[in-house]
């Protein structure tokens, strides 16, 4: 299956928007996610080691995230891992990359208002859809 | 284990916000995902049925959310399932609700500004901590 | 887009197994997954409340369950969620059921022996290819 | 807050058991999880990249994993992830590591026998209490 993951974090460089010559926007930033460590010494939850994520985005989620992200602000990220191996001259490595199917600011950490972008293209990837748009439903509470 | 998840949708109802006779803020409101269906026959994704959930925040992101969050909204929520049942006189039901982690605008469907809050109170659940901001990291590309 | 979740509870009723008249198997029990809440006064965690799903398969794994699987053992759930509202005479309510990718049992709590299943028919849903099966890799440590 | 992830896939190595000076089981293997992309010229589903994890399990869960699973079987885990950078004399690269909270065979797959192992510590990290095992609850269907 695709391998999901949904993190939180801090966006830790700014992001970089880039169109191919198909003419596909694509933004990327790297994601720092705290993680907290239960300790069974103490009965209380400490801070643990960073892991980082390079998020990278494609059309219009790049778009939007390029004119609304900037370093230092706290986000939410949902979407599928893609472990890879990489060469370059004798060096080598593996990266984490998260290929993003939404980001938002995280409201846990402060406000936003949102603009609504008229979507060009059909979405590629499956998604949910536009047409199921209900205009009242049960109240909360 | 906590049971966790992560859902994409169109916030259905207008957010109602209250703060509790203990200071406490709450909001919540309902939201509607649309499930996308593999049809075996035709080899495609169609559109499925809408899950329905009542998302319910609290403290800081409680406060967040209501100045940030309309109706028509397109967001993406993380949080604790909490399937309960309830009675009501002679009526009785289950009802499933998202004790939320974390929500933001869904940057898929639209464009952010975000502004950082000051938190006064500390974080009561486990979260992650203020204090490793790094400043930079590995560029992404 | 699809809500996934992953459970892990205890199975609380006998999987109850059918072949529809089109052949199709299916299986299906009730999971009780203990909540745990972190109590801010104490410090701790402690026992929450209970969330109870109705965990269905279909095909390969609804055989496999209904001859793996048994009423009081742990198991490890992954699949969809399904909010579903119904309606039998008089009353009414909301069930929410898992239409499960993969179950297993969960070895935090025991031992398993395992067996595999020739599959004879193709996987209907997206799944994993039993074409890349690396016999090799890095070893761990 | 921690990366939670769910992954399912082949044990691609024997896995490997060691018990630490301090009495710590601690159980090893590499996970192989085959992607599936969605290809947007034929609309079908078609084979994808591999993505590699070297997934560690600790105490009771360790023991379990050590007696019941081995390299060829499918297998489904959940837990958390741990991005790590290394070094060992000039060279260096980065591993995805999962600290498995459940691991269980695949039914998907296959049938499992299960045998409840007694627990003899208690467990250290959150996790479910033994304490609410309901034995009767709504039937499925």
């Amino acid at each position: 299956m695709t391998d999901i993951i949904t993190l939180t974090g801090l966006v830790a460089t700014t992001p970089r928007h880039i169109v191919t010559s198909e003419g596909l926007p694509i933004t990327s930033f790297r994601l720092a996610s705290n993680q907290r460590r239960f300790d069974r010494t103490t009965g209380a939850w400490v801070d643990g080691d960073t892991n980082w994520y390079t998020i990278t985005s494609f059309r219009q989620l790049a778009s939007n995230v390029a004119s609304s992200i900037e370093k230092g602000q706290r986000v939410i990220v949902t979407g599928a891992v893609r472990v890879r191996d990489w060469e370059s001259g004798e060096r080598n490595g593996t990266t984490i990359e998260i290929d993003a199917e939404s980001i938002g600011h995280d409201l846990a950490w402060g406000r936003a208002t949102f603009t609504r972008q008229v979507i060009a293209e059909k979405p590629a990837t499956p998604t949910e859809s536009e047409s199921a748009q209900p205009t009242s439903g049960p109240e909360p509470f």
